[in-house]
């Protein structure tokens, strides 16, 4: 699992005394101990760690600012990190340089529940939030799998299974307060719910993965807590009798909240890890959010379509200890299907398409990994046509490393075929720079290297990511 | 009404041959005659006309293309025109250059109602779209007053109406052709629904003015046509009542789909113009849209809270051509109010704020208001925390255009201390432009100086716009 020739691997030289300047600036919240350097050179994909020359670990958006000075002066490389739980190999330090851990800035700043806005430091994760908040009746949606934390979240344009109904990070995302390359810091816009004032900074830096600016507060939309919430499960004969219901759900414009698709593999590995005993078929797992009447005219029509789509026992979970024993259970997906093979290492893909094309997208690439010589899962938020392969990887064969990635360019160049993306929400990161020639062109990804350019001139912002050879 | 020193009006010098080698290219489709310059060198906005040197009447993404490669190798600026309903001074040239008119580029590109997109041509206007699209079932919700073209509501970040319940530009382009500078035609995005594959190059340009690139294709998500829907009209006693409403429903959560605000004068003017009968004091119209049962329930909430605000008779619109009487009288409202005043010039004002400080930043705007030498109305899409002051201004009273702006300034300055904006929908054009460093401080501002030198080195698109000085 070696890097392409596409990465950027020269690791930069620190000038004498750098180091010992941030060592005397942070104290003991500065380590060059191996142990930190190597659990902040990785993140959740199969690249093995390259690590940082340093850690930081901030307390302050005036801290940070003084970080980035540091580096900008010295070109020193700067790598935000939150709680590394990003899978395309977004937090190696491909270029050496330091690591800024900003988990330590987990405060909220403020909560305005008659705005539905909350103002809260980059290390705050989303169950942290939605715990603090819970008073208020108000929650924020977004759910990727790993509690992420809300700055990582806005810096890879997170989304997860509430993303059909309430949109991404891109969406939800207010302002945010940034510093920038040179330690300049900024918000990137106020507290009204619209404004045609200028450029879209917000969403400049929203998905921009560390590489434009460094996030330190986001404002984020919260949504009232539903007065009615059902789940259900539904099992269906075939993989696309299951796509086909999703599509048939989307286009008659059912506000699902959640909709997401597990294949008989993910629904196996989900039994044995969370003790669960769901028909090991492919499903559909269903949420819906509303008033009660809302509620249960949304489950009529779903229950109508697959029906007619060959889905058999439309199971409730009515109660809340069961929809979130449910929920929890898709949210550990990940780590069931890890299960599948004791010892692996996986591979994740993230495809996204057009919903009228996402039935031959996931039929064609399950087709070809029926034919691989690994197991595999595919799991999705099929309601916005974005789904995932999980494939089990021996980490001692390489030539199961070769196959796992000819699979995934493959697929790539599928969705893109298919009028989609490399990626619909894990980011770029390493793994997908490859692709995005093919996905943008390179005129569109020019336009790119020059924002990068404009933003950090001596291109110490995660530098190697996104843009390939950064 | 003159350009303040702020404004950049230095015309540049058209080099010897460029001229007529528009003339070579375009035939009958490039104009220096007058009327059509003049035609091309104003908005509907304030300001008296400043003319391009000459019109290009474009038919093609190629031909725009051709124009701005022209443009580029000779530093002659290029103005993106659609119909010429921006507000605020977007389409002045300023600095003289090509007005490059796209209302010819009218054409439905594809409509793939299964994914709920629509790629038109960047001179669609909105009710076109709708006009060719309403046997989908499906429509675009995005409605400014004016018969806007969507590659200008793209430039504008335009909303309208139903922004409460369906967003803003921001959210519903899903992707642009875009020319850039020099003259290369990009895609910014794919069609699905979500990607976090790299920089949102589609929300760099969405609200850019024609600044960093122009559009020439847009790409619009749409939304199935309600089952049902219905139109209410309330009145209150006071302004401040109306508003307290809307903050609850807001609060509440009811998906309202429009909740519009129109003072007492604002109220008489519709009456007038559009010969209705609504009583002339502080009303709300309201519309609902979702399933028979949803319509109700919504409307059962809204009715009990103004209700409980004093709000007085609840009067339903139940008929399509009722309803479509009313919104036509409110999208015709700033029409109406200029007949308030004869022969008057007006400005209109277009802040927008977080939704707890609504009724305090309307209600303090009114009792200045009332103590101004001319007439006004107040209408807002409250929703959003956004509302505009149409004031009636004498064009041969140089005193009564000073005190507008100096209303104006304080409205500003008071929507940007509430944590708001200066424009929620109309966009900076000129007018918005000496507010931009209060509202985002200096280097947030100049980060935008930096994105704009990036995509536009020679600075020729739209010049004098958005960035003070630029």
């Amino acid at each position: 699992m070696n890097a392409p020739d596409l990465f950027n691997t020269l690791r930069r030289a620190i000038p004498a005394g750098f180091l010992e300047a941030l060592a005397e600036q942070f104290g003991e919240r500065f380590s060059t101990a191996h142990a930190v350097r190597e659990h902040h050179g990785r993140d959740e994909s199969p690249y093995p760690p390259m690590l940082p020359d340093g850690v930081v670990f901030a307390n302050s958006t005036e801290e940070v600012a003084w970080v980035a000075r540091h580096c900008h002066s010295h070109k020193v490389p700067l790598i935000p990190y939150g709680v590394g739980s990003s899978l395309e190999g977004h937090l190696l330090a491909v270029q050496g340089g330091i690591s800024l851990d900003l988990s330590g800035m987990n405060q909220l700043v403020s909560v305005n529940p008659e705005d539905f806005t909350a103002t809260v430091q980059a290390g705050v994760t989303r169950k942290q939030l939605n715990e603090e908040i819970r008073n208020t009746g108000l929650f924020f949606p977004i759910d990727p799998g790993a509690d992420a934390s809300l700055g990582g979240m806005a810096a890879t344009r997170a989304s997860g299974t509430n993303a059909v109904r309430y949109g991404t990070m891109r969406e939800n995302v207010m302002s945010l307060k940034v510093v920038t390359a040179d330690g300049r810091v900024i918000e990137t816009a106020n507290r009204a719910r619209k404004s045609a004032a200028g450029y879209d900074l917000t969403r400049i830096f929203v998905g921009s993965e560390g590489t434009l600016g460094i996030i330190t507060e986001v404002t984020i939309r919260l949504y009232p807590q539903p007065e009615a919430i059902s789940a259900a499960i539904c099992n269906f004969p075939t993989l696309q009798a299951a796509v086909q219901s999703v599509i048939e759900i989307i286009q008659m414009g059912v506000p699902v909240a959640r909709v997401e698709f597990m294949d008989a593999w993910a629904v196996k590995a989900t039994n044995a890890y969370s003790k669960l005993t769901l028909t090991e078929s492919p499903l559909l797992l269903f949420e819906f959010h509303g008033s009660p009447a809302g509620v249960k005219e949304q489950a009529e029509i779903v229950q109508s379509i697959t029906h007619d789509n060959g889905g058999m026992d439309f199971e409730w979970a009515e109660q809340p200890e069961d929809r979130s024993r449910l929920w929890t259970a898709r949210h550990n997906a990940y780590f069931a299907g890890l299960q599948l093979r004791p010892g692996c290492r996986s591979s994740t893909t993230d495809v996204c398409v057009p919903i009228s094309r996402l039935a031959e997208c996931v039929s064609e690439t399950a087709a070809e990994l029926n034919e691989a010589s690994f197991p595999y899962t595919i799991v999705g938020h099929v309601g916005d046509g974005n789904f995932h392969v999980l494939m089990l990887l021996d980490p001692d064969n390489p030539a199961e490393w070769t196959e796992s990635e000819q699979l995934n360019r493959r697929l790539v160049e599928r969705a893109i075929r298919m009028q989609g993306t490399c990626t619909g929400e894990h980011g770029v990161g390493l793994h997908k720079m490859e692709f995005m020639q093919a996905e943008h062109g390179q005129d569109a990804l020019d336009l790119m290297s020059s924002l990068k350019l404009a933003f950090d001139p001596h291109n110490i912002l995660n530098p190697g990511k996104i843009i390939p050879q950064a």
